[in-house]
């Protein structure tokens, strides 16, 4: 791809030109594919786009960490790819995954999105517990935190 | 909510405490309530997080225009929440919108996810439209881009 392609070939094109931002990253939202819960939003760079696109398994960038991580790797919670879409101006990816063992948050719970923020409210706001039971034990799962 | 609320708080706490990045926003995925599918990615400021749990409807901040928007002031495809998430770190929030209209892409269609990239190859990657028939004209929608 040409350094820096139209906003019609961006948008319009098939060329896969991936805008990364000043860090290299894009932003990719994954869900899960059986339930469309969105599980976790994370990052990938160039190198992670590339492995998730050649292996089928979900790589992130991990911006804390500065480092190429496959998700799993400590927790053995990996995610398999089942599709992976790119958004209109090319900064975001959409992964729908079916998630391998009890969950994909390093709380230890099935979804990063377990609680609620309410509605039609003015003020302070007080989050609300929505499917937030753990489904594994974070402590037991990681030697290292993902 | 106090300056600098420690780990435990923002990922077990009740208090809602959203971590803005540098330019002062958080990251937001909008899926449609009735599909599960992802609609589109985007950004909210604090005034556009307030708005939207205020009043119910999507607001976001552009970028590009370095403003506050109400999704569908210009097109009037608008968005009503029907629930708003907030992940692990509080740096996300996935709200399940009605879309109203034909679209929430600038470019006429439905979803901005509208090409897939293929999986498990190597080297040069060409995309593959998906659900992208475009099911309004943008040019006609649109008195300037949102």
């Amino acid at each position: 791809m040409a350094e820096k392609p139209s906003k019609q070939d961006v948008e319009e094109g098939l060329a896969f030109a991936p805008k990364f931002d000043a860090d290299g990253l894009v932003t990719v939202v994954a869900t899960d594919v059986w339930t469309g819960d969105v599980l976790m939003v994370a990052h990938m760079n160039e190198q992670a786009l590339r492995r998730t696109i050649e292996t089928g398994e979900a790589w992130y960038f991990s911006r804390s960490r500065r480092a190429l991580w496959k998700k799993g790797e400590s927790s053995g919670h990996t995610q398999r790819v089942t599709e992976m879409r790119v958004d209109c101006d090319q900064d975001a990816v959409w992964i729908k995954v079916e998630q391998n063992g009890p969950g994909a948050c390093h709380t230890g719970r099935k979804s990063c999105f377990y609680r609620a923020i309410p509605l039609r409210q003015v003020g302070a706001i007080t989050l609300e517990f929505h499917d937030a039971a753990k489904t594994f034990d974070p402590a037991e799962t990681y030697s290292k935190p993902e």
